[in-house]
């Protein structure tokens, strides 16, 4: 037997029981002929004692050998400690050693196996079995554990069936890059991994599974960004005979639930926006609403008095940020200087300050009166003491810009508080959007989104007007899911791809099966999916999911510790019927 | 709203309620001015009635252009039936129609969907989505959506975390053939799939994860027998600080929980015994102990008596059927025709009968006397009325026959019941086997698994003579499950790699993060892998894991639904900087 007890169990209730546990060394401290070492597991962390001319000879030897990290298993007796530590569940007792094992040595670890490391990222990617071992990082993957396992519970209670839909499957020239698997059996083909279960859990629908869901892998082969993973983890779920609102309620509940469950938290009613309200209210389809400072257009406001930037642009916004009048000087530059960069992109900020004694100081006095000004605050609501921020241009770069402006604001005055949930359903997104690049409409979530009917005027006529039955979960600025109501019916799917530039030929190779499946009686149905790493993230108050991915990729797509992706042998590139250009 | 009830759920106790229900049309039914239609869901089927010069004339004109499959929305009152239908959950009532209205028509489905279905295998599989609308499929996969829900129910509470560990890692040359996935990014270098998630799995013990579960997708690229899928799912699980026997016992306890929790079924404690103890009583690593029958050797008793074959045989062995005596001279002579099969291989087959008089009836009456025969009997314990079968040959093909023969026996005497659950450890499995072809050792288990330090002593003699710390759980003659102790030493996994073939270079290229690992402090540890396909089977009651599997490829590891894999673009071959030879 390794162990009676786990290193985190033992209390004073235990004193003076004989007990086995195994572990690993923290740390070891000597001090006037006693030794001690903090025993360390999953659980908690134990100290061992020895004591010169009272602890075995051969122990003792044995103790003076060990290093940190070392495996140890350790027999002995609980015994009351004389200064006891409060801060440790095991604080009140020790263990007087009376047989002690070495059960593995080890080398002294590249960085210390302490929350506050002093490891470097790279270091702790290539030596990541050391960094789980760390504390902080296993509780995150504790938390990852605890989510999905209630996920599970939420949608078994609620009648889902969880399928598990295949991993190899076709690649589709729609969306993002698919990652292939060459077929040794059949030259020259290729499987696909998914970038969801799309279809498939469409056709369980049209199987009349009825609820479905999944946590499940998928993968895009895309050009990485800081925050993204090859492969990564979805809630997939799909329901039949359903209408918007009922798969809103639906998730709704599950996120409550897992807030509750995980967090002890109790989540208010979600609010719900329109795709246009959020645009126009906080230049972004993901608005953070922990805080306020609400887009206000000041066009009519702002515009015909002769200051030229204004009068030239599309768009005059403004945010008010409450209480922030006393911004000096020095903090305005700042912000403008913020709002110019490249990737915001914004020529310059307007300022107005709502002074205590009801003037206003701008940086636009020369074109306006107090008057106009005061015309602004009103449309802003803004109070004594208030900051109005403004930007102007196109509307689509003034709102980005604004958005961004407006996030910087929340974080500055500490309104993004990470211990706070807002969700929100962020609803009636366009069907459609245009490609610049490759002149033609994509989808905005995918083809088998169902669009409006009362919108489906304009299919030929002005297809971005069109609004889909699609709908973002968003938390505290985090797009958390997406779904939407789907297509279940053949001719308006064939259109669908029409729209989206696919001739009749490719829309049948690729999707054949699945318009053919909506001949045989399928019903309505809509769903959503989950980012579960980002879902992970936001409950652990991170903005990394890789820290919540127990064996993470690096932003080049490759694991650092297996050193994967890697060369294979001619022989398996000769029976996979393939060679390298 | 599409419904207010699921198909199954209304009870006379609804009698008099307005309701409305969807789903699919099971079947249609005319009678004297009445029209019944019965509509189906995953819950059940209710039936709706429409009477001519009652019912609304639009909706019986829409009920008659109804056909099979049709999705419909119905809305009426709940009525008391004339005729109730006891087999039927809802057979007290009946929807009296007031609304109808077609969701979506349906075409003819190419078979019927019905538990006893004409449609061949072929023709299910290309519409596998509509072969799963058949009650029968369905619950084969809620029966597997139950077990995952149920394992990670007992995982979680065992204190398991459940961990997700990388589909896209690197390919190594031992074991099966792998799937590998070209890279974009990597030029020449490819990802692999897992064919399991072995080494992570270790290294989260390195780790302190202490417990580890995950029910995982594999991948395998084998040639496919009958009952093989290439991606094929796991219940994958470690632990540390762990001996044999803490692993026995817990995954004892998983199986006999499922049993509960799923079939309601109390499961015994199981039954033990080694690898050596199953071959040489029954011929098997894998056997069904549901009915005795085991091996006899009857070398001392059958040889020197003047029959050549049993002369000259390595093993002469036989099994005691009971009460099959009376079995005729045809059936004996077809059993001789079984074992003499080329799948099987045996020269003939030796029968002794047991009369009921004391006498033997014997097919070797001409060499051995009525005293021989009954050391025979008394050797395999035979009464009167049974039939002793005796093969004979060297040992290894002897037993594996005799294998077979006892199955057929067992079968024919209807000792199989699939209701029968009879759970069984194979404790110390050989750590390696011979390979006639490549003329090396491969590991048995995988090289991962650790020998008995008490036989370590072959490692240079006679290393086929090492027993290893590897288990298999077996159900009624299944392998259901399979594990092993791991090494954890660097230095002995160095000395296997070696014994396994392997030069330092090719193990440090592949495993050599694995054995760095174990450098810097690796616990003790070990686990086991269920085939998760095969215990649904098992539960199920079926030999056949693809029923279990939502959408199976077939044989060739074709997805004759989806038609995949299937050629990919130039464009994508280009960026993936491949050829196709």
């Amino acid at each position: 037997m390794h162990r009676t007890h786990h290193c985190g169990e033992l209390r004073i209730e235990n004193k003076g029981e004989k007990v086995i546990l195994s572990g690993w060394v923290q740390r070891v401290r000597n001090k006037g002929g006693l030794l001690w070492i903090d025993l360390r597991d999953r659980y908690g962390i134990t100290q061992l004692l020895c004591e010169e001319g009272k602890t075995n000879e051969d122990i003792l030897k044995t103790a003076r050998k060990v290093g940190r990290e070392f495996v140890l298993q350790a027999k002995g007796e609980v015994l009351e400690r004389f200064s006891k530590n409060d801060k440790m569940a095991t604080g009140e007792i020790e263990i007087s050693l009376e047989e002690l094992k070495i059960l593995n040595a080890a080398k002294t670890p590249p960085f210390t196996i302490e929350d506050d490391t002093d490891g470097g990222e790279e270091l702790r990617m290539q030596y990541r079995y050391l960094d789980l071992r760390r504390p902080a990082v296993r509780e995150k993957l504790k938390l990852r554990h605890q989510l999905m396992q209630a996920t599970r519970r939420f949608m078994d209670s609620a009648g889902f069936l969880e399928v598990e839909t295949p991993v190899l499957i076709k690649s589709t020239p729609e969306g993002a890059r698919d990652f292939v698997v060459p077929s040794r059996v059949h030259e020259g083909e290729f499987y696909a991994l998914p970038q969801s279960p799309q279809t498939f859990k469409q056709l369980l629908m049209v199987s009349g599974f009825d609820k479905y869901f999944q946590i499940v892998k998928c993968f895009r082969d895309e050009d990485l960004r800081a925050d993204r993973q090859p492969e990564f983890t979805q809630i997939d779920c799909e329901m039949s005979f359903v209408e918007q609102e009922d798969i809103l309620n639906t998730f709704e509940e599950m996120v409550k639930y897992l807030f509750k469950e995980v967090k002890g938290v109790e989540i208010d009613d979600f609010e719900r926006m329109t795709y246009d309200q959020a645009m126009k209210l906080y230049g972004s389809d993901k608005p953070d609403i922990r805080f306020g400072m609400p887009f206000v257009e000041l066009n009519e406001h702002a515009q015909g008095k002769g200051f030229n930037v204004f009068d030239q642009a599309e768009l005059v916004v403004g945010i008010n940020v409450p209480g922030a009048a006393e911004y000096t000087r020095k903090q305005l530059d700042a912000l403008t200087e913020y709002v110019k960069r490249p990737q915001i992109g914004a020529k310059g900020l307007v300022y107005v300050k709502c002074n205590e004694d009801g003037s206003f100081k701008s940086s636009v006095d020369k074109f306006y009166s107090q008057e106009d000004l005061n015309a602004w605050a009103e449309a802003a609501e803004a109070k004594a003491g208030d900051l109005l921020l403004v930007l102007s241009g196109d509307i689509d770069h003034t709102r980005r810009a604004m958005n961004e402006l407006r996030l910087k604001m929340g974080t500055e005055l500490g309104l993004r508080d990470r211990n706070v949930f807002k969700p929100l359903w962020v609803l009636d997104f366009p069907l459609l959007e245009w490609d610049e690049e490759t002149k033609r409409f994509h989808a905005m979530h995918h083809p088998f989104t169902s669009p409006k009917p009362e919108d489906m005027e304009f299919i030929e006529s002005d297809p971005g007007r069109i609004r889909a039955n699609a709908y973002d979960m968003v938390i505290n600025g985090v797009e958390i899911g997406g779904g939407s109501i789907r297509i279940h019916d053949k001719s308006l799917q064939q259109k669908m791809f029409k729209a989206l530039g696919f001739t009749e030929e490719e829309a049948q190779k690729q999707f054949g099966f699945l318009m053919e499946a909506f001949e045989y009686g399928a019903p309505p149905h809509g769903g959503i999916a989950f980012g579960f790493d980002r879902l992970c993230a936001m409950f652990g108050g991170s903005d990394s999911i890789r820290d919540y991915i127990a064996f993470p990729k690096n932003n080049a797509g490759r694991d650092v510790m297996i050193d994967s992706p890697a060369t294979i042998s001619p022989e398996q590139l000769k029976e996979l019927h393939l060679s390298i250009k």
